[in-house]
């Protein structure tokens, strides 16, 4: 009741401003949650793809798809209807659609569409289908073989593939349901994102093939049937059995499958980043041990799967973490480009040959490649994106692959998507910076810009929001600098008092504070700057794209390193007049909810209301492929694992703490949270909670409008 | 914040008031909560038992067991120590005891006991063991034949028979687990309460036989193994299949077993109060059809299982509920008292003759017979316990069988629990009242008290609490009179307005409010009461001991009659000048906590706050055995269902709900209140939630210090 009398008289303060005019509206919850993605959402181009050899592009504009030519002026020559495209449709006795949908250029004049089960060649010169093939309606994991038009996929957990002729050839025949045949394994870590290789001629095709028989089950509780009904998921974790994962080659011409025969460490190992040379004739994994300490880069022959040679090794005291197929060139040497952060402290590319030679080190210094966007035509010329202006940006460059020399293409600061011509003269540059919502222009191989296609407006003009700022502090142990966004109150009275929101991620892999549209943030931190919160994000150490140091301070002791810098956030918080010192909660979810509960226990005298979503509770219930890597086994590191449980933690809360969990999660198990109340109870200690019942890892759409006003309340209630 | 403020204030205001001296004792929640059963209970006598045939009673006093002989002015003489058993105990090489455990008499001389997988006689003249058996450590439900020593006992799902010479037969023989033998069946409805039936000369051993294959099945998370697990639970829900239930009689001499042959209805029938005559010649069962709207009364042949005859048949278009086993007088005639509440609207006595022939109507009047108490040694007598002086109280009478005329024999006003003497002379009367805590008493058998043997002290008197008035209102059909009870604040000011809480059941066979210690109430509507909150309790239509038209009228539409009375009671408060009519909430369990969200969603402007536990959220997902008596299938009343559904009503919630419930409740399934905050989070409606993971239906122990702080935290946070 207090709580909404003082939010009247916030919005009251609000109409008798003096921003009456330019700024009268507020954020909706629901505008906050899809607001962003819907009617906030930058204007863009769609369907923005080059042409390739050319150096033309095409866009979606008016129902049609519209080629421009850079080099004819930017002549602009509409190509495809939607009409035409319907006929099309017709022709294959597909229902009509309402827009051109996503599209590959397979050439010059040929576009390739796969719409409701059928894949198609359209060529957009004559208007005609060169070629259609039927997909299996019960298929998953799509990978078509442009070269020889097959299309391999997964029916349960057997491999097929259909040619182009349109037979169907059954490439495994596993009758037993723990034994899974191209699809991921390893939970998508190290890399792995598909258990689906094909050879660039068509013709091998490589897959995995997981034993998941010894994986201990889970059961996910399913109300919406009759009786309540259970799903039991796979669910490898830390210190327990693993799944086995091999990897085979099936040959389309002899149809004979090899198995590559991997000897290296035991059968737990990773098989990570398959890469095919060039040739079609060798194969490399990055295969790693199960406690990522040792990585070997090997190369197998792919026509009978036998151990050719180890390319390389990596090994560390903390983690190898392999993550980058290699890239080949193509050349007579069978060269490629590998990529670490283990030699060097950052993310580079060396060149190597075939053979294992190492012949240069392309990139350098005290910042990371993000992504590689590929070669030019000619393949002198590697365009890659790096971190290399600044931590929170991307900027694209062009690396001579002789002279290891690089040019920056992108001008302005900020957070650039970029794609490159594959005559390598011109860029397409989308980027967005704090204050601009988004920019995309055509710039060349020096940087410079050619033309600008659009500048979108701010949409959130007319809103009554708070200030974003980014800046940097210092970490706890004074080594690097922090990266933050702190977001301000709606008319911001410096001489009044505010509460604080943390909200926090924390974890490997992420980076929440970057030089993009509004500093990264969530517009729901718009929406609690407009009732009054400072909201606050800090990357600290352990987080992502700042090197191997910074990572793995956290190794065998999560959140611990973590914490510290979030308490130096905190003492940055109360050097600002208008932070009230005693009004301080954190917010996370994940990663971000272990760290939430971690702050809130152990400090308690800092953080007085908490809301932690699918929290980590103890990494001894995580799975083995992220949780081993950055705990080690529960075995091996006891006492990491127990300072780290907040099972441990739950006797010391004092505040107020609500943790919000989906309730069929199969990623952090129901088990942590369950369990954690449940130590709550035992002890005694008060605790809030709201399961999404049918919520995976992460509540999404409507449901998460639910959530986050669920969240908010409960700032209102007891941090207001 | 400001509720913390609020509390101060008022134990400042209660520290500083006139009663310092008296009363300055606050009830902590464990106080509350484990306290009444432990330093608040009133004093008591233990172990107090008649011997048999005699005027001669036993009690625990000081280690030992002392018999008084009322005949003998009360002469006290000690019978058995403690260090006498023991020594008993070492004889049969079992451990020491500090107490001398529950028992019963066998005859004048002998006493029973069950100790640590024992049994044994042991004979108080001349301190010997008479007999002793080992009880099977892995059996369950033992039922001990006292003609022949002999105890049945389920392992598993079958049952077997240990005999006096120590050999284990077993008695059924099934593989199947959904065959289950010797068990309770029917959820425990219907008067059932155990699956094992001896003859009483211990020759036949008739069992039930219950087939659960169709029954479906519902999954119980189990968080604590590692890798959480899963129990499966039967569980026949509304409408669906139902178990199989038969009678089967093991006859010890022949050792075979016969099918007692029941064919009415259809095979989904209960099978109720199961009762063997005086001569162990014919069985009795009350064979109900599964609609429960037809009892046929059946005598069946014990030796072969054949049907004899329909003695009586009950029927009613709402609904029959046998409740009450066959009591035989051993006469010539096999004459038997049958009790029903469907003839003259109240449980009343009748007598019949083994034929079947009616002979007379024993009691009469608009209240109901509560419990037979048994015979006096020459039959003329039969001892009963009623409602007849008021719904609120229970006394105890001598129904002379001849007459049909009755004296009482508690002349005190309150609640009176009852032990006869078998000669009939005497009673032991354990009785309590609003503020009476305790009374002990001999009485003779025209209600005169013969002597006092305990007034308990009030242990709260140092407490200051509130207020409890009993009381009386109008049905909302004018017809009855409904009971209530008042718990005011305490150190009411009248000149104040206080928040409510309205502590609901309002389900069928419960009556909350009666002329008991405290008045039934819990001490947490004390503890209430000291924070400043009105707490009131009223028996709605539909609750027990008024009658069959008061209970019925629930029929096909739970809750709805329920909530006019509700509302009567909220009219009453609003009439009281220190109630806030703007802060009513209402809270109760299962049930109740049905009661309590169709109330906060029914009634919005009237209930602001509501605490919930265990609710049936859809009588679909309730079981059958209950649920179909009350509200018919869902197939031939969706109205009714629909109309009940909470789920419908998730959309119209205003005000705050918590919802509570065990994640392991076995009786409500965690699908009802699941599945209604996942239809408030589909509609935006802002609900709270909290599990206790491994609860059942209630919450015992320590977890319920927890929960019950978490439901007066709530109200202190929303309602204050």
């Amino acid at each position: 009741m207090k709580n909404l009398i003082k939010l009247l008289l916030i919005i009251c303060v609000f109409f008798s401003g003096t921003n009456l005019k330019a700024q009268t509206k507020l954020l909706s919850m629901e505008d906050a949650i899809l607001g962003q993605w819907r009617q906030f959402y930058p204007k863009s181009i769609y369907h923005q793809n080059w042409i390739p050899k050319s150096n033309s592009y095409t866009y979606y504009k008016n129902q049609a798809l519209y080629k421009v030519d850079i080099d004819k002026k930017f002549k602009e020559t509409k190509i495809l209807s939607v009409d035409q495209l319907n006929k099309a449709l017709k022709e294959l006795k597909l229902n009509k659609i309402n827009s051109i949908p996503s599209h590959q250029w397979i050439d010059a004049n040929t576009l390739k569409f796969e719409i409701m089960n059928k894949l198609f060649y359209y060529n957009i010169l004559n208007h005609s289908i060169e070629f259609s093939m039927n997909l299996n309606p019960n298929g998953a994991n799509n990978h078509f073989a442009k070269s020889t038009k097959a299309m391999a996929y997964t029916v349960d957990n057997n491999l097929f593939i259909t040619n182009a002729k349109g037979d169907e050839i059954q490439v495994s025949n596993d009758k037993d349901k723990n034994l899974v045949n191209g699809q991921s394994v390893s939970r998508n870590e190290y890399g792995i994102n598909g258990g689906i290789f094909w050879s660039d001629n068509g013709k091998l095709l490589a897959y995995y093939r997981k034993d998941e028989s010894k994986v201990s089950t889970f059961p996910l509780l399913d109300i919406t049937s009759r009786t309540g009904s259970l799903e039991e998921i796979k669910y490898p974790m830390a210190g327990m059995n693993s799944e086995k994962v091999e990897l085979k080659i099936y040959n389309t011409e002899t149809t004979k499958t090899v198995n590559v025969n991997v000897t290296d460490f035991d059968d737990d190992r990773y098989l990570t980043n398959i890469s095919w040379d060039a040739n079609n004739k060798y194969i490399y994994i990055q295969v790693l041990n199960r406690a990522s300490s040792h990585m070997k880069l090997n190369k197998y022959d792919a026509n009978n799967g036998e151990f050719v040679k180890t390319i390389l090794e990596e090994k560390s005291n903390t983690w190898v973490e392999p993550q980058h197929k290699l890239i080949f060139l193509g050349d007579k040497d069978n060269s490629f480009i590998y990529q670490t952060n283990n030699r060097h402290g950052h993310n580079h590319l060396y060149l190597y040959n075939g053979e294992g030679e190492f012949k240069k080190q392309l990139t350098k210094g005290a910042w990371d490649v993000t992504e590689v966007l590929g070669f030019d035509n000619s393949k002198r010329y590697l365009f890659y994106i790096s971190t290399e202006k600044s931590p929170m940006e991307r900027h694209a460059y062009r690396l001579n692959l002789k002279t290891a020399k690089a040019n920056c293409l992108t001008a302005k600061e900020g957070y650039h998507n970029v794609k490159v011509s594959s005559t390598g003269k011109y860029i397409i540059d989308n980027y967005s910076s704090l204050n601009v919502p988004r920019e995309i222009l055509i710039a060349n191989y020096k940087g410079l810009k050619v033309k600008n296609l659009l500048t979108a407006k701010n949409k959130l003009k007319d809103y009554n929001l708070g200030e974003i700022k980014l800046g940097k502090i210092k970490s706890a142990d004074k080594k690097t600098d922090l990266y933050y966004r702190l977001v301000t109150p709606a008319n911001l009275d410096p001489n009044k008092k505010y509460p604080v929101v943390v909200y926090v991620y924390g974890g490997p892999h992420a980076q929440l504070v970057t030089n993009r549209y509004l500093g990264g943030a969530r517009l729901w931190e718009e929406y609690m700057a407009q009732r009054g919160y400072v909201v606050f994000t800090l990357d600290n150490r352990g987080s992502a794209n700042r090197g191997k140091e910074f990572e793995t301070v956290i190794h065998r002791n999560c959140g611990q390193a973590e914490m510290q810098d979030q308490m130096k956030g905190v003492e940055f918080l109360k050097s600002l007049p208008y932070v009230d010192h005693n009004r301080i909660g954190v917010h996370g979810w994940s990663y971000g909810g272990f760290m939430t509960i971690s702050l809130i226990t152990n400090y308690p005298e800092t953080f007085k209301v908490a809301v932690a979503g699918g929290p980590v509770i103890d990494w001894k219930w995580y799975e083995i492929m992220y949780g081993e890597r950055y705990m080690d086994t529960p075995q091996e590191n006891a006492e990491g694992y127990a300072k780290t449980s907040l099972i441990n933690k739950a006797k010391d809360l004092k505040g107020k703490l609500l943790i919000c969990q989906g309730a069929i999660d199969n990623t952090v198990l129901w088990q942590h949270s369950l369990s954690f109340i449940r130590e709550c109870i035992k002890n005694n200690v008060q605790v809030d909670y709201f399961p999404y019942p049918r919520a995976e890892h992460n509540v999404r759409g409507k449901d998460r409008i639910h959530l986050k006003q669920k969240v908010s309340n409960y700032f209102d209630d007891y941090l207001k």
